[in-house]
């Protein structure tokens, strides 16, 4: 049963340790959403650590924003060991259909590890089933699918969740097909919230592991009512971010359920 | 002709991507202060892709804030491709002049790179000319020269822009120097407002490229005002830097060019 | 003779370099709350270049929080760069019990370096002198001693300042133990806090080499009055976060001292 309020509260309790290796953009920020939401983040690339910080992780999350070889390979290590002992994993192929080498580290990534829940724009998405998108730098400019279609498509082609996040979100596993219309046009002026929403991704599914579909939703709208909450005093995309993790951090479960909109 | 709000117009139509090969320190902050301009940026380094992404973009911006043999590699190989497509180029020198690696790094990329604008603080720019400088580390502590004399040498002797900020900024072809006076003594309390300047002159000359001492020049004025602005209602650095985005995005084109202090 | 504010207007007067190879997730945070305080922060990671930026540094802070093979290097040879010229050495070995790596990186800095102040949360100083510790990623959980003893044990055994941060902090050279209460809960909720209060422990000790025990404390309690001052009129983890800068930038010398709690 979809509740977001249900699953932030089992969070709130156990204080997940949620691994992430991630980009040098967004590091700070998406350490400081999962600790504000009540997880616990913990940072780690190097070959030499990443098993064994897996090994005790409630759920993984790997980025690709600032990818380079030695970080794909850890990428990849660490989502084996993920895969291996069955925790969740998110993928965010950020800026996926720029650059060759982003697409094949994609690829690859989804070959090597059991991943999850893929989350990502909607040109990322489309780039990795095939359709046609239109990609500048790492935004989404055009493609060639209605968002519900794509995310239902890239579920069952890639055997994940498919979320795929817009101005109103669409979330897969390949049959229903979950929309989310949570959320606020700030959001786009403050670099990183994508990356924010897949650690968002990653915080519900180690709460709520054995309904991956539900918990991707439930991130999506958990941090689209927290975007909500702090666009209403905001003066701009500064001040937004800021009140950003204040609103992550006094998110109250049963009004969420109250504000959840997810179709 | 100098109209800091008509070049903001025009980026804001186009949404130039700003391809930037940056500090660690400051990444998260210089593509922020891009978003809330009204341009894109993408971050990438990796050998594997900065030609193809530096291919797509409509500037660059190269950083040595915190250099490595890999990433100056990078830098230069992404300069290399930008110069080849004659779009313009960045380069911001950071803590030249405090070890020989820095100055050294420097100079091999404006050997190998056609960099349209050198930003940077006096004491950098003064030491590539070969004038006396003494560095504390990232900050200048005193040169030998004018910076206005200081801008005009830098841009005759190494064949760019050049444009050297302080409590009032210059910026030299060779030829002329503009001097602009607006900002605010609060930028010097926050890390990485000088490599957001340059982040800022990237955008200004994806907008404007065939003028780009002008376009230099614009993007600090545009800088400055939105600091004076952040600066008003701000409470010290930390309320300043998030009030800074806030100002960056609100930037009006005709109040920009009504407070525009560039002689 | 401990007193805070006399440290701070030193600092302020004498603007020290403080050379800092410290982790991804928090350069930018570390960076202006050196600047805040009123000490200059320098990030520098190559091993082309620590050595001669150790050399000009009044200090150098060194943390492990996201570590690969290269970084380790170069924080051992700035260290053993600092340790030869005498200047004091922060070492905050972020994580340490979470993963054999951390904890054999640690064990190597501290038989390489001349560590000065070893500052950590409890868990991670428990795990470097052998006693039970619980981590979570890079929180303490639980640990076997009492935080008083802890530090005294661990100054005795390793031969360092132990600073071990928590509600209380406790700082010992192995023979005086200080109390610092001060600090508000907020600290928790933003990520870097820890790494900050390290930064912070690096620019005392450039003011006061001589009184390094004495010199820890202060740093703490300045951090920890700058939090309460900013939780004042914070709204949560974000706006706190931003109000920290304003908190330490508008730190009064007198009414630092008069609201220390040292014991």
């Amino acid at each position: 049963m979809i509740s977001a309020g249900t699953t932030l509260r089992a969070m709130r309790e156990g204080k997940p340790l949620v691994h992430q290796i991630t980009n040098y953009v967004v590091m700070n920020e998406t350490a400081n959403a999962t600790l504000a939401i009540g997880a616990l983040p913990v940072m780690a690339h190097a070959l030499q650590e990443v098993e064994e910080m897996a090994g005790i992780a409630s759920s993984l999350v790997i980025n690709i924003g600032t990818l380079s070889p030695h970080w794909v390979e850890a990428m990849e290590l660490a989502g084996r060991t993920a895969s291996a002992r069955g925790i969740p994993v998110v993928l965010d192929p950020v800026g996926v259909g720029a650059t060759t080498y982003r697409t094949e580290t994609a690829r690859r990534l989804l070959d090597a590890v059991d991943v999850t829940v893929l989350r990502g724009n909607a040109g990322e998405i489309a780039t990795l089933v095939g359709a046609a998108a239109e990609m500048r730098g790492v935004e989404s400019m055009s493609t060639g699918m209605e968002p519900a279609d794509l995310s239902r498509a890239a579920a069952r082609q890639l055997g994940v969740i498919a979320s795929v996040t817009g101005p109103v979100d669409h979330v897969s596993d390949g049959e229903r097909v979950l929309a989310v219309a949570n959320g606020d046009a700030l959001l786009a002026t403050v670099t990183g919230t994508g990356c924010m929403s897949s650690a968002m991704t990653g915080c519900f599914l180690a709460a709520k592991p054995d309904e991956p579909l539900e918990a991707a939703a439930e991130a999506l709208a958990a941090f689209g009512v927290a975007a909500e909450e702090a666009a209403a005093g905001a003066d701009g995309p500064g001040t937004f971010h800021a009140r950003l993790y204040d609103a992550l951090y006094a998110l109250d479960p049963e009004t969420l359920d109250v504000r959840t909109r997810i179709d």
